[in-house]
């Protein structure tokens, strides 16, 4: 059976056919306005009209930035959109005539990550997405954590640090404020101020002004060589590798997917979450070492995701 | 069909006949020595033997101290016997001519109540067992967690304070650390050490030796009135809640079952608990704030735990 | 012997003669542009001059925000106006044909609460003002505490969370962070966007919105008894007794005077400090526990301490 | 004039005659039982005698571990000798017939590396002496640092991470639980239990068995090239490092010396603590950076600072 994915994003909706092996037979997408619920419905109607012209679709599935209750259908809380206990799932179903299932976004790359990239071959594993915020994804024993009211797998809200960085969500050392792409421009700007000496290369690239870093101008210092971007990616890294020691205590999975924008930095961010991950892993010589790898699946994870739990739904 | 429970302990083994309620139908024990494993399996035959008189009974359960491997029949590393991937089931399974299936007994008590008890009405929770050091038993959706190699939800070594507490483990800030009756103790110590006017009952109830101080001693003096034994139970319960608040980000469980010794400080121990996990929890107010509650079975729960889990594998 | 102190400002600059006593005999202020360190000087000798007139002066202290060199006339660094290593004191000698002395704002704050105010009974106090910011000023064995390159009593600055809450000097975990007028606040906030049940009363004061909460409308309200301010009130004083116990370990005062606006909320900042001082004290019991006290002299303390200074240099 | 050092230790008693230059004259011992104090005044005054048969001395001044009043004469509390609030000085004046001054034994090294050791060119200086724990000795504009009640510069103590290592103090992260000898057996130890793998030429000089690791072999096989043993050091730098910046914020000194029987490390440990020290000073780039250098002295620092205190008294 063929399935439907859309990924309903802050600027724009993104959907495609996917079958039963995770393949991506077609795509669209339409710009949408987050202040404009009832736009971004019509949008998805539109989308899945499209797509169903040439393809016989028996499910939906949706992917949003958001809260999801157990009946995968209702959006408790969206981060970007003004749903708050919204059947977003019902409506849908009622407009298109399809099954609809809703899921977070971050379930729905993470599983399309476990059912066809890079976590393919085990049933324990954990997506964390590094991009503007940290988002994450749990399998264990082959089935998505998703918790008893839709809020389960908040890893960026995980507190690594007592008293921490302040957290837009209102509480202090959330992960997230170490392991994303924000914490890396805070923190490197905040290096540049307290020790421009050692970042003359980066203060090129941003011609002269510390306020014009951006994450990406981070990497690419850290690829051409420079030691104090390295560094920055490095002390990211290692925070990740926090994380990850906390979640294995936890969680016990097989392996970790890393994905998002900040992931392009390959292994100057994955060698050191390795390392801090090997010295911090409890129990540490009494079970493997979980894997760490990069996404496979690239920006049509929420697609694919969203299709294939619709399906199994 | 009838399961036996066995529950191997440090020194004595307990065993039971459980049937599909979660009734103990009968129950032997026996005296053991942990130093010598081939003793220990002579107890278990000599105990299931003594209960198959009289019952009829389809599958043994073995709860044990330590990691269990996914095949849930090897012991991988157990705590205080000298078990190192040792193939625990199989060697009882050919000596009882019964299916036999071994469970982390932490893992085993958490799904007792989870059946049986304090949970039978949620499909998410966590079972937090509060006594020498600090246990726990997750299920999500109505499934145990058991994690990759068997060492998922050892959450006692979730760390809460960078650079914190040492551990046994060889690691710093473990939430054991903070969260136990190793703690209670010692940490009541310290505060005598260094603020003796305030603690005149309990130095009382210590025959005037911090040294004697144990944590019982602290329950009856707070549940006495005695404001410094408060304090102390206080302390213990809101780093209760800081963990729930940090495993709720990730697992989000609709309930919170607390067992082990210090359980019997009561609300003593879960309103600061209840507090902290208030404050700390993320997303609050966005979804049910999960419920504390005191576990119900007791004892038995590791027998008529492993004994479920065996009947239902 | 009289002498004129002046306190230079961000925005206005205030100057009086002192005399020995500590007695402030006339006073005249100017309002300046912190953008135009000429104006400013003007401003100051203006301010001299008028005041010469009545009086005969020996000296004159400059009290600025800023690190001040061991020449005591060097401002090496400014906050608020563009000094950097700018010969201030040899300027404003050379232009008022006196002796002047230039010291830290905090500092001479400082002086004059041992000197003349709540630190006159004593040989060793630290001055903590608590404002926007956390300045400190520490004198020992009767003697202001500047350090090698008058840095020194930047207790602000302090680290007292590994990796907490980003400061703007570009570390983190600075006390400022915990205690200051901007802590109040930004806490507050957070506060009331996670749990805005509790803060009904506050909310009411800020018109119905939490950005518009300030420090002064939390005294108000935990002084009218509103409990959640009360609370945001003892979470600063108990960072605010942090500081100090890390601060004993070291100094070992007898003394410490809070000043500042955030003080104006007295014993409900004070208590809790004087509590969380109490518990963390090294060698509690075996000293006696310095007290805390509010300041005295208000927002002379700049002018009487500067001018103080300047006679005894 | 001349004056005698006595250092009285946990064991023995060290006595020598110290000219104003600094210089040990001569020198004298005697083993002695910290149970007895009784006994400890007779070998000191049995050891000055000796020494004044062939010198003319002035003063004697006495160095010993534990807070000494503002009289310099009273022992408030002292770590290994049962003495409280006990009037050393005084009695030994009586005996001696000689003016005699007491000292806490950091502060007496200290004084000795300002005077006549690695400090003898600044104004303002802290001395960290890295031992079994973690003492400290402050000079700010040439004065030595007492406190109001002889309790100052116990930098051992100084909180580090809130809830952290607990101490033998009571309390929780003291700076001496990351940086002393202690602390470097203990981590040591706990990575060889976790990571036995990395550390085989460490544990070939412990004859393999982890609890015979001393700090000397750490520092040993640091110095033959194991990196293992060099990372433990480096850790313990880092932590070192980070003390120094915390105290420099305080203080602003121009000098660190550091002492001690973990100083034997050199650059080993001191390029770390550099390092930290560079990455967390406040204000860095608006002053200079400390200097950080090994102690000059030795063991007789603190024959010769206590003699050098009492001359000076």
């Amino acid at each position: 059976m063929l399935a439907i994915g859309v990924d309903i994003g802050g600027t724009k909706i993104a959907a495609g056919v996917v079958d039963e092996d995770g393949r991506l037979l077609a795509s669209t997408r339409r710009d949408t306005d987050p202040e404009d619920p009832a736009a971004i419905e019509d949008s998805v109607a539109d989308a899945v009209e499209e797509l169903r012209r040439d393809h016989e679709v028996g499910v939906v599935g949706v992917s949003a930035a958001g809260f999801v209750g157990r009946d995968r259908s209702t959006v408790v809380f969206a981060a970007n959109i003004a749903w708050r206990d919204y059947p977003l799932g019902e409506v849908l179903r009622q407009r298109l005539a399809l099954p609809v299932v809703v899921e977070n976004d971050a379930n729905a790359a993470g599983w399309a990550e476990f059912r066809f990239g890079a976590g393919r071959d085990v049933e324990d594993m954990i997506m964390l997405t590094v991009g503007t915020g940290l988002g994450g994804a749990i399998v264990t024993d082959g089935r998505l954590l998703r918790g008893a009211s839709g809020a389960g797998a908040e890893v960026g809200h995980l507190r690594v640090v007592p008293n921490g960085r302040a957290c837009g969500c209102g509480h202090d050392g959330c992960l997230e404020r170490y392991v994303s792409g924000t914490a890396l421009v805070r923190e490197t700007r905040a290096a540049l101020e307290t020790d421009p000496d050692r970042a003359a290369h980066l203060i090129g690239l941003a011609e002269g002004k510390p306020k014009r870093v951006t994450g990406p101008m981070v990497t690419q210092a850290a690829k051409e060589g420079d030691q104090f971007a390295v560094d920055m990616l490095a002390e990211l890294g290692r925070w990740l590798g926090t994380g990850m020691a906390a979640l294995s205590a936890v969680l016990d999975p097989a392996l970790y997917v890393v994905g998002g924008g900040v992931c392009e930095a390959g292994d100057l961010l994955l060698e050191p979450a390795r390392e801090a991950l090997d010295q911090q892993l409890f129990a540490r010589g009494r079970r493997p070492l979980p894997t760490i790898v990069i996404a496979e699946l690239g920006n049509d994870a929420g697609i694919v995701g969203a299709a294939d739990l619709a399906r199994s739904h």
